[in-house]
């Protein structure tokens, strides 16, 4: 048993839709959620930059004793996510992993469809992710660039948003893929465009709660279920402008977003990483 | 639903553990099991070879019309797993990731001992597997050459087999691993040696189990357990001596191996594999 909180973190407000998934799956647990949206979005931004944020992330995370670290950020996870657990003392998940393995559980015909932002469709770390579970599956991804810009605006219903997921989706439709992941934490907001678009035989796979459910197993699993009987505690933190937190987190994650507090970047950490402990001893 | 059974192949019994594990988990599933003794142990064979015979049992098994493919072993896992997944039509499933991805989970100090045969330490394929999900792990490998035999003698527990537990496990033990992955299907027939010695606090980490768990979960998530009220069909069949795989059989399986069918090699198949429909396609 373990009561520490589960830390969070994204470039804005996106990873609140997989906090909303933590929470409905895990109830008693406490979160601590850092957005970035002073700097976010990180997808225009080199690689070895966003590496370096979500390494000061993970430090400022850990130094506040959290017990898992969670990267709801695509571009996030596919940049920094192996340095952030080889510099870390507890497990760090990421986004990319957990919606591979549902969509390769899900399919029936192993033809799998990925939508994302151009960085994570780029990096390629679904298809790697995917086939290491299936070598055999065929994947079809696309980069759907401007619809992130839809849910920021709120805009996640009507005809131009469907016009837009019409546009994006059709080839996937027409080569026949029987699940899609929905590889960004902006699109599960999307979801009912996108299910209806793509229609009911086409099952879409969340990473939000892909990583959800990965996040209890492997709590349940390390016995670090939280045990307390006390309301678990939810605090959210962000590097920018607060109004626009509060009002965007409200909208992606529900009135549980009462009170954002503004960290100062660069964000406050012991520089107490211990020196990367990957090793393989083979004994003679 | 899917009345089919599920296939499972080793080069000899040991598999049969993973047909119990998926047995006690998926109590109303048919289950097909071919046990290649006439060419195991697979071990000291090339890997090319190795992975001729994953693919020619694979064909065979899919011949007979099983829904999903278990390569129960872990040198043909190492050898041929992703060559059959991109031949095959149904999912194929190896013993390693599970195992891999189960010590990733369980594992407090992040430091997860493996044993397994020369074959498959030598192929580093848990540290592959491990490192792909928690690239901050250390990862404390050790083949255990004998230990497959004394299991294969019937010598599970007294005085030699603890003697030669602790010689391989030791330097384990000192390294401080609080999970140990048993990566050979017939180590859990140890479980009760290899546990007293490792002691209370290391978690073992059985391919069976884990294999079993994710096999229900990928029919499970497929609409693909079975639905019939009839009771299931067991079937085990063998390339070699039949006295030998029934007597070995029941001491790894149990009384349900009755009868075990002797099949010629080389195995009739349809020869109908699909070229490997392995490809990504990114739209524009």
């Amino acid at each position: 048993m373990n009561d520490a909180p589960i830390g969070v973190f994204d470039s804005g407000v996106g990873g609140l839709t997989v906090v909303r998934a933590i929470m409905s799956r895990l109830p008693h647990e406490s979160i601590i959620y850092f957005g970035d949206n002073a700097r976010g979005p990180y997808g225009p931004r080199p690689i070895q930059e966003v590496r370096d944020f979500a390494l000061e992330i993970s430090g400022f995370l850990e130094d506040l004793g959290v017990k898992i670290i969670v990267i709801a950020c695509n571009s996030a996870t596919s940049a920094g996510l192996l340095e952030v657990q080889r510099r870390c003392r507890v497990p760090v998940l990421g986004v990319v992993e957990p919606g591979a393995r549902g969509a390769v559980q899900a399919t029936r015909n192993r033809r799998i469809g990925v939508i994302g932002t151009v960085v994570t469709i780029r990096s390629r770390a679904y298809l790697r992710a995917i086939r290491a579970l299936d070598a055999g599956a065929t994947v079809i991804s696309r980069a759907c660039p401007t619809l992130v810009d839809f849910v920021e605006r709120g805009e996640v219903e009507g005809p131009r948003v469907e016009a837009e997921v019409a546009k994006y989706l059709s080839p996937l439709k027409k080569r026949g893929v029987d699940t899609l992941v929905l590889g960004c934490t902006h699109y599960p907001l999307l979801r009912g465009v996108i299910g209806r678009f793509m229609g009911q035989e086409v099952r879409l796979i969340s990473s939000d709660e892909e990583v959800a459910r990965e996040v209890e197993e492997n709590l349940r699993r390390r016995g670090y279920l939280r045990a307390s009987d006390t309301p678990p505690n939810y605090r959210f933190m962000c590097s920018g402008d607060v109004g626009q937190a509060v009002s965007l987190g409200r909208f992606f994650l529900g009135p549980e977003v009462e009170e954002v507090e503004r960290v100062e970047l660069p964000l406050a950490s012991s520089g107490s990483f211990p020196k990367g402990h990957l090793s393989e001893v083979s004994c003679p």
